[in-house]
């Protein structure tokens, strides 16, 4: 399944993607899940599956994306997870994945403007393979991890370098308005057969900036979900970033930030193309 | 006023606390107030001194004590904010706050214990001041920042030192369930005066640990709303953490951690005690 969270009109919703239209799931099955994340707790796949023969066509041109799972309980993100970003970056290997957190209130959705906040000119990409929890967990061992997986989605966690910067922890560079780019869809792990082939690129106004394969990761999926749950109770609908590949623009020589007017796409081969152009922030 | 969510029976409420009893204003304010974050984030402070009269008593000795805010949308915690405690860890003076994050899901109440996971032995206590977020906000100068704040509590940041240092980021160190000791109110600011004389203890075992005063912060409180506002919206219900004074167990010599059967208790003056044992978690 190719999931979606929306609105057109007035109507915020969920449902399913196709290639020309939306099919307004969540409105045939609003008495049942609130929105996708519940659907995604309560399994209810075989509901999707059943409501969709009655569910409203709208044209893909006129729903706004919204982030596949807007209001995630955790979003947790990896650092430092592919060899040629942790080499650009000059870190030291670890044995551990480097874990930060993203708050959901700085998602965005497909074809929506990143902000570049009035503080900073120093935004960058990420791009990023987003999992997202189907079922909850503690302790999940890694060989039982690809289980509680509900699906992937593209995710660009933009990034303020310079706040990134401003001490030894992340947490401001990585939580500006409108800089956590997330979609269009959650793709179910039946479409997606071995991930490790699947090809992740960001292009900057259609020059590929990073090229990696999933199977570049330093930590597997299943293992970052394991390392996860040890620290934290994972629940349905939680997001983890696993991580962007070498490229980013501050590594550049020399460093080359998104300015308005750019245009970032973030492309998972099989998971999709996810779009967002670069917006000023107005002063304040 | 002091503020407190509690559970009593199968009731789950918030109020007011007295010397000897707590008032259920929630159960009386139900249809207005969802929980004690609706109620700040309402302003209903006057429907709580309205209701108060005609609340339910109930002794202390029978309410289960929940976090002050069992549900903030973010836990905004600082590292490294008092001059003992940086020098101690020997980091360097910083231009800004050092900013991690902690989940609302491991927060726990007042004498509810803290858990040990199985997986470290290496448990410490971190006593602060944890700030509620009363009125929305961004970009908020740091000479309005006081208007922001709803009221106070003892926060016990308490933290597994060896995965906060597994990488760099502190955040699977931060994050453990019931590991997060909040409460046990939530006092207004008009019954504080000067916080900077405020003094911060932590005991543990009933021996003195931790001894500062709230003045000694390196960035003091209306900076940090004011620094945290830059990089995200903060909303009613926000926590911020203010960061711990020196004394933490991991920089005696020798390291001195908690052990299942201590007592932690975080004081500070005019806001409260908070107590919480130490208990082993169980081997999975």
């Amino acid at each position: 399944m190719r999931l979606a969270s929306f609105k057109y009109g007035s109507t915020s919703s969920w449902g399913l993607v196709a290639e020309t239209h939306a099919l307004d799931v969540g409105t045939v099955l609003a008495n049942r899940f609130a929105d996708l994340r519940a659907m995604i707790a309560g399994r209810g796949y075989d509901d999707v599956a059943a409501a969709a023969p009655s569910a409203r066509h709208i044209p893909l041109a006129e729903i706004a994306w919204r982030p596949p799972v807007p209001n995630p309980d955790k979003i947790i993100c990896v650092g430092l997870n592919y060899e040629d970003h942790r080499r650009e970056t000059g870190r030291p290997e670890a044995k551990h994945p480097a874990i930060f957190v993203r708050f959901s209130n700085s998602q965005i959705g497909h074809l929506t403007p990143i902000t570049r906040p009035h503080v900073s000119e120093n935004l960058d990409y990420e791009g990023e393979l987003a999992v997202v929890i189907g079922e909850a967990g503690r302790y999940i061992p890694a060989d039982r991890a690809m289980r509680h997986v509900a699906g992937y989605a593209c995710y660009n966690d933009a990034t303020v370098r310079d706040w990134q910067f401003h001490t030894h922890q992340f947490t401001p560079g990585k939580n500006f308005p409108g800089t956590g780019a997330f979609g269009p869809v959650l793709v179910t792990p039946d479409e997606l057969g071995d991930l490790d082939e699947l090809r992740l690129t960001t292009k900057v106004n259609g020059v590929i900036k990073q090229d990696a394969r999933l199977g570049e990761m330093i930590f597997p999926i299943a293992e970052l979900i394991s390392y996860c749950s040890s620290f934290t109770q994972l629940e349905p609908g939680d997001v983890i970033l696993t991580g962007t590949p070498g490229g980013v623009g501050a590594k550049r020589q020399p460093p080359s930030y998104l300015m308005p007017g750019d245009v970032v796409e973030i492309e998972i081969s099989k998971v999709g193309v996810l779009t967002n152009p670069i917006v000023a922030e107005a002063e304040a």
